[in-house]
């Protein structure tokens, strides 16, 4: 692959350590000769397993081409009413302590800050000790931050939105639910462990104070799709592979074409960045559950086992949608979910998958309250998400079965230079 | 260490596999050459770090001394109005699917069932592939499951009931939600993969159909306590290590004092079994992230870092309870932590956590709701969890930043015996 963001990940095992030295002084403070607290912290367990680290910086943000890792913080934010300045300085904060994180140190200073015992640590240290783990952080600008919906130009930025930076229209059976949905900034952390994907949207939360304010955030426990070839294709909540025909990193010419913007698209500063759409879809899994082995992969267009067209091969087989079987009726029926989500049914369009399963808790009913949080980044959401899922919203098989309830895009700037910050295309020009 | 229950586990790599081969018959069916959907399916990257194979069966239920694993399901079921037989049924079900699912199998068979393809799947699938990954299933039974809060005698135990589980009193400052706390069953699953644990409540869930519903369940991320002398200390969601002193799998003595339930304590066919108490803890953590170091650190009475008592030492330190600082002070304040909770302060009384970190999204206020998933196992909950949390709820510093809103208490059965059922010695004899 030849992506200079994404590298071969780095096994040096960086932890967090070396941050701290003082934290001893409050003690010594008292008068007492209690141990100097001091951190020569042994790598833990784990240390080996989630040694991946990828970089913050470079000409794409991390986490969008990134090998899947297993477990997803994601969080929305508001903006509080604040100047572009103040905005601006959120961003520059925001990437200094990604890039500080990302790299399995802590977001800023755990002991005492600067000596100071009678001040708040500057990382909350739940992270401590722990590596890495493939941390990726990833911001991204809802249109709400270039207009909100009475039309105010909030921060300057309203003829800078781009024009592919749309508000998604409704779809049928959409049932979303506000307080799951929109935001005017984004940020996407994905790890191997999820008490550092936590920590990292926690400590990127409490740094954007009185400035910026979770709206709705989810956490997701298993990637649904794989992002490279290497990867296995995980399984969702119905069952079934996810991703199969997903997008993958080494196919770099699919990602120009369809995942990264380009100055040609009308924005400039978004070259290099994407788009990204997110969907909470809440599965009926008791539901599904009860329903017959051949309904569900009816209603898929592939096996439950090996994940193979109906049409018949194995799970890598193209569906072959002309196929047909007894009487004449198509092996992949006409309203099955791979056929109309499939490229040759949408004018070639195609998504970048980076989905996550979750499951929180149950509702009144005892049902688990579970499914698909939904991801997806490409080039431009008018030529591929909207028109993909417009069709999928008409004629689904499927949607017996899902609700979506959240809904939500972010225009994804490029990858933020060394010393530089994700946003500075935009504002800092 | 001696306990037969739970050995160190396997590294055979059991995946689950081989329970399908029908799966393809549909297609057959259909008139086609479609691909039988066999499972020759390769190991996971996974299923070297997540091996670990812990038997279902043994003297004592798995998931109490276990190795604390990674990740937490936990499910609380009122019962349906059904008989005892039912109820014994649902346990031999319960007991069945779990034997296999611990070994790394499938609850049932995956594909179509005696090939039947118009039946649902017996398994719904998002394990298939992934190995065993430590999973372990603990089954507890609550208070009303004996007798119901109006006194009825549902099925024939209300003379059996032990006398250690009792109906937890009010502490001072509960703020309990009805739908958090209590339960007739429960379910207690923990793996190192989050998808295994999930797949385990799910199809325990569905098994129960009809029999059981849940009432409250919770995820957990991040295990908060080490359960033996090879785990490191984990970190809670207020950036201290937890369990430092927890009882180990090692300590047979305490084990055998603390933990295991004797015939001698009045219940026989609770001989071998322990009471689990689980409590929903909620952190403002916001506020403690805006608390002064020395303010966390004297509320714990641990420094941060290396987690050694206020008194001095490192962290596996013996806290000095008396040793006093400038003006005579004690080091470790009145109201520390460490201090009230230490079985010094509660004649010795100690517990077995097994707790988890949440994070269940964020409330309106754009504050995440997290916390920690208490589950401490016990003897006897009238001599160990009560008196300590009454002397907590009453005195501890950590108060002002936390909130219990669940509460449960479960007897949990000795293990069953290969081909038996967990309750057999309360149904059965």
């Amino acid at each position: 692959m030849s992506d200079p963001t994404t590298p071969a990940p780095s096994t040096s095992g960086i932890s967090r350590r070396g941050l701290f030295g003082l934290a001893g002084a409050g003690v010594v403070g008292l008068g007492v000769g209690a141990a100097v607290d001091r951190f020569v912290l042994p790598p833990t367990a784990s240390a080996q397993e989630n040694a991946a680290v990828y970089p913050f910086f470079g000409e794409h943000q991390s986490g969008i081409v990134t090998p899947a890792q297993d477990r997803l913080h994601f969080a929305s934010y508001d903006v509080a009413d604040i100047s572009r300045d103040e905005l601006v300085e959120l961003l520059q904060d925001w990437s200094a302590a990604a890039a500080l994180m990302t790299q399995g140190k802590e977001a800023g200073q755990f002991g005492a800050v600067s000596g100071n015992y009678d001040a708040p640590p500057d990382d909350t240290g739940e992270a401590l000790g722990l590596p890495a783990s493939g941390l990726t952080i990833t911001i991204g600008f809802g249109p709400t931050l270039f207009q909100t919906a009475d039309g105010t130009d909030r921060f300057g930025i309203a003829s800078r939105r781009p024009a592919a930076l749309v508000d998604l229209p409704h779809f049928p059976a959409d049932m979303l639910q506000d307080a799951l949905s929109g935001g005017d900034l984004c940020i996407q952390a994905c790890s191997d462990d999820p008490q550092v994907a936590v920590h990292a949207i926690r400590n990127l939360s409490r740094i954007a104070f009185g400035r910026a304010n979770i709206r709705w955030s989810q956490l997701g426990f298993g990637r649904t799709s794989s992002t490279t070839k290497a990867q296995q294709t995980p399984r969702n909540l119905f069952g079934f592979k996810d991703g199969t025909a997903n997008i993958k990193a080494e196919d770099t010419g699919v990602l120009s074409d369809q995942v990264w913007a380009s100055g040609s698209d009308g924005a400039d500063w978004m070259t290099g960045g994407s788009y990204l759409v997110s969907r909470k879809i809440r599965m009926t899994i008791e539901t599904w559950d009860r329903t017959s082995l051949r309904e569900q992969e009816a209603v898929i267009g592939r096996t439950k086992g090996e994940g193979a067209p109906y049409s018949g091969g194995t799970e890598f087989s193209e569906p072959d949608f002309a196929a047909t079987g007894q009487g004449g009726a198509p092996l992949i029926a006409k309203d099955a979910h791979v056929r109309l989500s499939h490229p040759d049914q949408n004018s070639g369009a195609q998504l970048l998958r980076r989905g996550y399963n979750f499951v929180d808790g149950n509702d009144e009913l005892g049902r688990l309250n579970a499914g698909l949080f939904f991801i997806a980044y490409q080039r431009d959401p008018r030529e591929q998400f909207i028109p993909i899922q417009m069709n999928l919203a008409k004629n689904d098989a499927m949607n017996e079965y899902i609700r979506h309830v959240g809904s939500a895009i972010f225009a994804v700037p490029p990858g933020a230079h060394q010393g530089g910050y994700v946003g500075e295309t935009l504002f800092g020009a």
